[in-house]
C-alpha cells in the first residue's frame, strides 16, 4: 500500500508558533505542537523552532509530505514567498522563507501574510464556506483585512490588498499609527478604543459625571488602565460614555465596509477578533452603518468568523491543500 | 483555404451604438458602423437596430464569426449576460442579452457593463498594458469604475463592484444622487463640480468680490449655465473661485483612490473622462492625495486612459478575444 500523503500548516504568530499535520481533504488535525520564542529572539531563532517542531511531528507520524502552507504574522512577497519582515520580531528581513522550508522540509511551499491566509481558512473551513468572494476583516488590537476572490487569495501587486484598517472615515479624527487621522484602526480597533476611552476620562483618572464611571471603576479607578474589552463591558452595564465610544467604533468599522462593498461587492464579509465580542448592538450598527454607505444592489452579509485564533493554521492547511491534484 | 474568423464587437451606449468587427490578435478594426436612437426608443429598438448594424458588417465580410463582446451601458449580471436595466431607455429590464444576441448572431456572447467593458479595453490595448491589476475610472458627467484583477474583469458577486464614485470621502459634504453626502462622485465629477460652481455664485449670478468674476463670464453672467468644463477653463485662466472648487474635486478623488489602493493594492490605475483634461495641476493633486491616503508600500501608478470613448468597444473586442483559444 503506497504511503499516505500529509500536509503541513506552520503559523508563525510573531511569539507563539504553531504547526500541525493533517491527511489532505480531512477537517481534524493529525497531530500539532506549538513553541514560544523566549524573550530575545530573533528570525533564526523562530526558524529553527518551526523546523524543530515539524520534524517531530513527522517523525511521530510516518507518511509522504505532499505540501506545506504557511501563515506568517508580518508583510510577505507571496509570490517570491519572501518575507518582507517582522514587526515584532528582529532578523526576519528579505527571509526566503518558502524556499529553505523547501530545502528544509522537502516538499512545495506557499506563503503568505497572516491575514491573507486567515481570510483564505475562513473560507474553505469556516464562516466563508460556499461563497465565490469574501473580506475577512480582524478587529482586534489593530485591524487586518485579506480578500478571497474566486476561490483565491488576492494579495494585490505589492502584497498589501486588504489594508482596510488605513482607510480614512472621518476626517479629522483620531490620530492614527500610519500618520494619518481618522483610519478604521484608529476608531475602531483595541488600541484605539482604549485611547479614547482614555481620553475621555481624563488623564488624571476623575470623572464628575455619571458617565464613565462605571468605566472608570473596572479599571480600578486609573483611567489608563482602561483597556477596549473593559469599554465593552462597561457599555453592557449602561455606562453612557462606554457605550457612546463603543457605537462610534462600530460605525467607523461599517463605514469602512460600506465602502469596500460598493468597491469590491464581495458576497460576504466575515469579521473575527476580540472587538466582534462586543455584543449584539456592535454588530446591528456595523451592518446597519454598512448598508447605510454601500449602494443597495450590493447584497453582502456581514457575519462572525468561526475559526478564531485557528483561522491562520486553517488558513495554512488549505493553501498547502492547492498544491493537491484534487483541490 | 479555411474562412477567416471574425470578432465582434457592440457598445450599447445610452442612445449611441456601435458594431465594430475585427480580426482576432489585429489591433484596428476592419469595420464598423454606428446607430443613434430616435427620441423614444426603447429597448427594443436599440436591440433591432444594433442586430441590423451587426449583420450589415458581417454580410460586406465574409468570415466566420468566432465570438461576440459586449459593453451594455448600464447594470448587467455579466454571470447570466442578462441586462438588468437600463438608467437611459425603458423596457430593458431583465433583458436576456446574451441569449439573444447568441441566437440571432450564431456565435459565443459575453455581456458585462460599459465600466467594467472599458477597464478590459485600458487593460488589453490601452493605458493598462502589461499590468496585472488596474482600476479603471472614468470621470465625466458622473464617476465609474471597473476592476480587471489577473488579466480578467472582477465585477463582485452582483455586478456591481467598482462603484468608486458612491464611496464617502466628506462626511456631511455634497448632497449626491445616492442619498448619501460627501461621495467622490458629489465631490469630483461633472455634476458635481458644476452644482458647487452655482451654489457659489449665487443663483442671482452677482458675485462681488474677483473671485469667480471669470468663471461667471464664460457662462454668460447666468450662475445655472456654470459647467465643470468652464470651472476648468476658468481656474486655468486664474480665477480663484474655480481654481479652490477644481482643487477640491482632485483631492476628493485622490482620497477616494488612496483608499481604494489601502483595499485591493492594484498595480496601476486608470482614469478616463472628460474632468481628467482638467489640467497638470489636477492631476498633480490627484496622485498627491491618493498618495498620503495610501500606505507607503502600495505603489500604483494614476496615469491617463488612452482609448478615450472607445474604451467600452476595445474591451468588447477583448472580451470577444477572450474566446479565443490563443488568449
Amino acid at each position: 500500500m503506497a504511503e499516505s500523503s500529509l500536509l503541513l500548516a506552520l503559523d508563525y504568530g510573531g511569539t507563539k508558533h504553531t504547526a500541525a499535520l493533517l491527511i489532505p481533504g480531512e477537517r481534524a488535525w493529525l497531530a500539532h505542537g506549538r513553541a514560544s520564542s523566549p524573550p530575545g529572539a530573533d528570525g533564526a531563532w523562530d526558524q529553527a523552532a518551526m523546523l524543530s517542531l515539524a520534524r517531530g511531528l513527522l517523525a511521530r507520524h510516518p507518511g509522504r509530505l505532499a505540501a506545506i502552507g504557511v501563515s506568517f504574522g508580518g508583510p510577505v512577497d507571496a509570490g517570491r514567498g519572501v518575507v518582507r519582515l517582522s514587526h515584532h520580531v528582529p532578523g526576519w528581513e528579505e527571509t526566503p522563507l518558502r524556499d529553505r522550508l523547501q530545502t528544509g522540509l522537502g516538499a512545495p511551499v506557499a506563503v503568505d501574510n497572516d491575514a491573507n491566509v486567515a481570510a483564505l481558512g475562513e473560507w474553505r473551513f469556516g464562516a466563508g464556506q460556499g461563497c465565490d468572494s469574501l473580506l475577512y476583516i480582524t478587529v482586534s488590537t489593530g485591524v487586518g483585512g485579506g480578500w478571497v476572490l474566486g476561490g483565491r487569495i488576492w494579495s494585490g501587486a505589492d502584497g498589501m490588498a486588504g489594508e482596510i484598517g488605513h482607510n480614512v472615515v472621518r476626517p479629522g479624527g483620531a490620530p492614527c499609527v500610519c500618520g494619518k487621522a481618522g483610519c478604521v484602526e484608529a476608531e475602531a480597533c483595541g488600541w484605539g478604543i482604549a485611547a479614547k476611552a482614555r481620553a475621555r476620562l481624563g488623564d488624571d483618572g476623575r470623572r464628575t459625571t455619571d458617565d464613565g464611571a462605571r468605566l472608570l471603576a473596572l479599571a480600578g479607578g486609573r483611567a489608563d488602565g482602561v483597556t477596549a474589552q473593559m469599554v465593552a463591558q462597561a457599555a453592557a452595564e449602561g455606562d453612557a460614555l462606554a457605550g457612546a465610544l463603543l457605537d462610534g467604533a462600530a460605525e467607523a468599522l461599517g463605514a469602512g465596509i460600506g465602502a469596500a462593498l460598493n468597491l469590491m461587492n464581495p458576497q460576504r464579509v466575515v469579521l473575527g477578533g476580540g472587538i466582534t465580542k462586543s455584543g449584539e448592538r456592535w454588530w446591528q450598527l456595523v451592518r446597519e452603518t454598512a448598508r447605510a454607505h454601500a449602494l443597495p444592489q450590493t447584497r453582502a452579509e456581514i457575519v462572525p468568523a468561526d475559526l478564531g485564533d485557528d483561522a491562520p493554521l486553517w488558513g495554512a492547511a488549505a493553501l498547502a491543500q492547492s498544491f493537491m491534484p484534487s483541490s
